[in-house]
């Protein structure tokens, strides 16, 4: 047994460009497998951030010819561009031209859009991986940056079919040095694929959320856990969702202008209902009830815990009085009554000193869970 | 001091006329005030399952004379009609012109048109006070039903402009003594809440997750924590929604409306910077920065937890093992840091043993909990 030194079992040299949230942690997460990546940004205070983190070496400042700064570089085997999306082609381009032998990846959230751009540029694709790390933070910057950023993620890598196969491994390797699951689609279906799990959400819990803002008090009073879950999200950052949606607009809008035209289905069938009241109007709803099983059919889609099938689990409700110690006290008793719990949520009463504890567990295990708590004075709740 | 008795003191006839979860739910919260209502139901074997739940006494089967059970039952000073929807306002003027003294109230979750059709049947509205207790479980009929079910949720009591003051007082003590918290509003105003705070959401959420269903198992395995969110009420049940919508259709095509029109908007915008990759298009990322922003307005008027004025909490994100008491291990160190947790979320990495947990904890909480826990030797996740 040898130390593992490096992402393939020999070390090799990698460039990350572009020292933000995201490359810094690339940075942390390489230095944990022996590699000592070079750093570089346009932002001399950003790279040497990084580099104090432990993020690698600093190279030549963004923009400067390699040995600038004095320092002999290596030349490197594996680039890595973290830069915000907007320069990323160009900075890709750049590395294809200046490393003839190198591997580029780049990490953006969109990947159509800039393998157009490498195209139109003439970029030798055979060598550029693009890839997607699915991770990130609410904070930005090298500051923010954590070794297992990418721990349990997954990291779509998105060959085009002009991309050698072994660079395609290299960039693989990198993903899982990382601590990162790796999903292959092509740049196509990643930007479709993202533009449905994620972009559309954010959209529609952004238009739901806005329309609570003319609500009265009272009225807004009445949010339930169900309009809390569906706008959690629109809380998010107007200025980096601009860039987000605009950078997959083509993507976005396919989904979004499916979804529109289904809406407009429904907002047909309500005001059919209204005209008729005493018809029947058979038609309107079945379009609403198709409408919510295309939800249910889609939902079930969506893949259970650590990546499993999709598992339907029972749910427990337990009243948690709100002082400290008291979901504590009940996952233990939930432990020692040997049953795992899958999921937990808290929902909290209105004006009142306790919440609910809603405990997802096996099916089988509902009847014996709902027992043994009740054994151990715990009040269950409708 | 006396024990009290009946919902003011005084002790009053209760008829409850329905007794699936929400009627027998209220016969078993009114009984633990003293109250013994009196239970019809269209089923016998409903009515007899709420009276062995200890719900109240049996009255004659919905439909049948008064005393046509051989029994006499005792005039009802306060009706409630818990009844399906479809059928509430034809029960509800049965009981207003059957006993001319009774206060009258219904539960079902639309009051505008229940309102219109009993103005239409020239029912005496002075003594009609609509309400809404927002409770409700998966599971559904007097077997589901539970005392505390309305404990620290809202009732709304939906008044029209000819009912009495001191019959609404009456609606408004029984909704107390069932726990809920009061809530009044018009019954317009009442129907443009619900629709904006749960048939909208869940209309929207149903149609983002039917977008899922054409996924690759790849592309769907990239869903996160933001898409489970918005779409975990798409699992709902499509009859009873249908039903919900029909009933509140006019205010929920409202606001789909201006929802569709925001959509139409995003749209446009997105086209726009497909068409003009190289310009800047800045009305249309202001468009899309907008409708963000709008979600950001309306999501921070969501009240907090207890029903307070809503608070930014900070997160702390633990790594968390795959094994009974973990979580609990976790929660206990949390309570000994002497940090009062306000919500907990669990995130489930991909293919991996282990999950994160977000603990919610007050802004300045954050720091002195992220020292307690690595001092204790937890991994905090990025």
């Amino acid at each position: 047994m040898t130390t593992p030194s490096g992402i393939d079992g020999t070390s090799r040299e990698v460039r990350i460009i572009g020292t933000g949230l995201i490359g810094t942690s690339i940075g942390l997460a390489l230095r944990r497998t022996g590699l000592d990546p070079v750093l570089q940004d346009q932002s001399v205070t950003a790279m040497t951030l990084a580099r104090d983190l432990g993020a690698g070496r600093l190279g030549p400042r963004l923009g400067h010819d390699e040995g600038s700064d004095g320092g002999a570089h290596p030349t490197p085997d594996v680039v890595v561009v973290a830069t915000p999306p907007d320069i990323t082609p160009s900075v890709v381009a750049d590395a294809l031209a200046r490393w003839p032998e190198a591997t580029v990846t780049d990490v953006a959230s969109v990947k159509g859009v800039i393998l157009d751009d490498l195209r139109r540029m003439g970029a030798p694709l055979a060598r550029y991986v693009g890839s997607h790390p699915m991770a990130g933070r609410e904070r930005s910057g090298a500051i923010a940056a954590r070794p297992d950023l990418f721990e349990g993620r997954a990291w779509v890598v998105c060959p085009d079919d002009d991309a050698d196969a072994g660079r395609v491994d290299v960039v693989e390797r990198i993903a899982r040095a990382c601590g990162s699951v790796v999903t292959r689609l092509t740049p196509g279906e990643h930007d479709a694929a993202v533009a449905a799990v994620s972009h559309v959400p954010q959209v529609a819990a952004s238009l739901v959320a806005a329309r609570l803002e003319a609500l009265s008090e009272q009225a807004v009073g009445l949010s339930g856990q169900g309009v809390r879950d569906v706008t959690r999200v629109a809380a998010s950052d107007p200025g980096l969702w601009t860039q987000i949606l605009s950078g997959n607009a083509a993507s976005v809008r396919a989904v979004l202008t499916v979804l529109r035209d289904e809406l407009d289905g429904v907002i047909g069938a309500l005001h059919a209902l209204e005209q008729g009241i005493d018809e029947d109007a058979p038609g309107a709803r079945a379009v609403i009830a198709r409408a919510i099983a295309g939800g249910n059919a889609g939902h079930a889609r969506i893949p259970g815990k650590h990546g499993a099938a999709p598992t339907s689990y029972g749910v427990v409700s337990v009243v948690v009085g709100d002082r400290p110690g008291e979901l504590a006290r009940l996952l233990a008793d939930i432990g020692e009554a040997e049953v795992n719990l899958e999921d937990l949520r808290l929902d909290h009463g209105l004006g009142l000193p306790f919440g609910v504890a809603e405990v997802s567990v096996l099916p089988a295990s509902v009847s014996p869970l709902e027992e043994a708590l009740l054994a151990r004075g715990w009040q269950l709740h409708g």
